[in-house]
């Protein structure tokens, strides 16, 4: 999908109001790309985070995590590397991520808690940390309301386009906004991977709400995509509400809120799948007629992360056989004679036999770049849905050939 | 891998005494390739059966099963069609199925319960039963002792080349033969699936030992191999025991017998692998360090399904990192400071921290053919092995361009 894109420039991390972000260069990179990240919130802003739940969590995780925990949910930036993941280096790791945040902390003028830091690139090399010191007074000097798209292209990696996001809701007669940016192709690269995303609000939102509304936004969004299946060292997503619009989230108009905040976060998670490594289509994924939502998750899971499955869609074969057997094996409650397959709108498979005169028709379907995949399980009335992308050779040639 | 080969010719399922096979063309297959194969013991032996897991069976298994139950465990034949899997076919499937068995019970002169049916091929097609009933009596008048390597070829679909191996024990001053073929490389076509294995002996075997040795020896050979992660709906290994050595196993013997079974399942299973589509490196993946045999054996298959890992291998990258970051995801205990990371016998990641002055030693170890990852997760002692084959575009040009 050359060309697809995510929101519209200026439409990101700084469209809520109280806002200011960065993007430069710190030297990371090889050939000078953008790689140092700057967000940063006029006021203290109520924060929440959702992490990688991967074992091997990198130093950036650990350090964020403690500094949400000690600042109680309240945050003033947020500094991101691109280039090295600090991920594997240990305790020089560790020093080197506390070392980003304090300087951080120190150049924009608040307390150390209140950076919250996020790093992704190669796996197991030290974070030159000197760069980076030296880089932060131009990224503070440079903070504007209009670098938010700056930013977003200095958190990328091996993306091939920049995502960004932004909705506008009104809640109690105020006009309130969201915004975020995020990168990620899946975890494409060994040790170029990892998906971040970082959202901000204009709303006043209490932090127990906020750590609330986030879980909800990430799970029908960031964790409903897969690319590889694969799970980095790195992931996060990181929300900032700063009040700036005047308006307050309670549990009345908790809903808008989640409502706007699941729009931005789906925006972006779609645009990390159509930025996947070798993508060529958009996968919708929904498997219905679930025992429960998490056999539909996980159907839909096993179904999306599916070599077969993926190659099929890549080669625009209708190949229904393919669903089936993979929702046989999938762990979940699956009934054979009730079971249907539909791609697009096409049914090819329901009731324990098969409707092969459609297939050319789904076949003409499949050569679109929005496919649309129904798996019926037959075994009760819970559904998922989730979102991947196909499988091509060029997904094989780059990780491959990395590094030779 | 081109030329590989398991076992001899002539060294297979009729190397037991007492087995005559047999390889012959229904027509199920285009251009009369040879496509059914059928397997006899000169007595009625015992059996036992391992069947796929998923819950999208097909009839040949339901009617295997139902036998097996039947006869109490006991076949004289097994008759088996490749090019259509008959599988998702519904009752008319079911039909053909049971009239495959009963065509060959009158043929052989055995009762229809001591006849068991495999099918691979084409899911979602009708079994062209009455081809299968045409050819059924030549297939019966050619039973040799010297045909097994004929039937090895009968049951291949996209194999690029047949399975075959064989074994001979002293047990209590008798030889004992153990022989078995095997076809399958990965579900890799979608509908040109399955893994089938058939393994017979001339040990005299009680059914509940026989039923045993069977799980054992298919858990550390047929269940410890993964091309692509998928599952069939038609997968199934058998295993006849007739006595005709005139060797007895109990429960003295059994750790020898299992032993023979084990080496002879392990050489069929390590087969499948090297002709996994695409394939060009047989990857042998050892977790060491579990907390528990269950942990490292859904690590090791996390490592070996992981597609940055196949990739990384066959492009002969020791990216290092990509193995510490599976096991991170992989849902087991995992301590990355205690954590290791070999390649052959060179140790890229230790203690919490990367060596990788030694990855030129790994690169240059990757170039071969036959490749060894160990992956501690420093969480206990529990260890275990599977094996899988490298990924390449090869894999993602045949599945893609199935049908087209």
């Amino acid at each position: 999908m050359p060309g697809a894109s995510v929101g519209v420039g200026g439409v990101g991390v700084t469209t809520p109001h109280g806002y200011r972000a960065s993007g430069s260069s710190a030297g990371i990179k090889a050939n000078n790309g953008l790689d140092l990240a700057l967000l940063v919130s006029d006021v203290p802003a109520t924060a929440a985070a959702v992490f990688t739940t991967n074992r091997a969590q990198a130093a950036p995780i650990l350090v964020s995590r403690e500094h949400l925990s000690a600042s109680g949910g309240v945050a003033r930036a947020i500094v991101v590397n691109s280039g090295c993941a600090n991920a594997c280096t240990g305790d020089d790791g560790l020093r080197a991520a506390r070392d980003m945040a304090a300087e951080t902390a120190r150049l924009v003028g608040c307390s150390v808690a209140e950076v919250l830091v996020a790093s992704t690139g190669v796996i197991g090399v030290a974070l030159p940390i000197d760069k980076i010191r030296l880089a932060l007074p131009a990224a503070v000097d440079g903070l504007a309301i209009d670098q938010g798209p700056m930013a977003a292209r200095a958190i990328m990696t091996t993306d091939p386009f920049p995502k960004q996001a932004a909705a506008e809701l009104q809640i109690g007669g105020r006009t309130v906004r969201i915004g975020g940016m995020a990168k990620g192709s899946g975890m494409i690269e060994p040790m170029l991977a990892t998906m971040l995303g970082f959202v901000t609000t204009d709303a006043d939102v209490p932090q127990p709400l906020l750590a609330r509304a986030l879980r909800e936004a990430v799970d029908d969004s960031f964790n409903a995509i897969t690319v590889d299946g694969e799970c980095s060292t790195n992931d996060s997503v990181m929300l900032l509400a700063n009040g700036a619009s005047g308006a307050s989230i309670n549990v009345g108009n908790y809903d808008a809120f989640v409502g706007g905040l699941h729009a931005v976060c789906r925006e972006l998670a779609l645009g990390i799948v159509r930025g996947g490594e070798g993508a060529t289509k958009l996968v919708t994924v929904t498997v219905t007629g679930a025992a429960s939502a998490s056999d539909a998750r996980r159907a839909a899971k096993a179904i999306a992360n599916s070599l077969l499955v993926k190659t099929a869609i890549h080669g625009g074969d209708p190949n229904w056989g393919r669903l089936i057997a993979v929702a046989g094996r999938a762990n979940v409650a699956f009934e054979l004679s009730r079971a249907t397959v539909m791609i697009g709108a096409t049914t090819l498979f329901r009731n324990g036999r098969p409707y092969d005169d459609a297939a050319p028709e789904a076949a003409e379907y499949l050569k679109g770049t929005e496919i649309t995949l129904t798996v019926g399980l037959g075994a009760g009335s819970a559904s998922s849905t989730v979102w991947t992308c196909d499988l091509s050779a060029e997904y094989v040639r780059i990780n491959a050939e990395y590094r030779t």
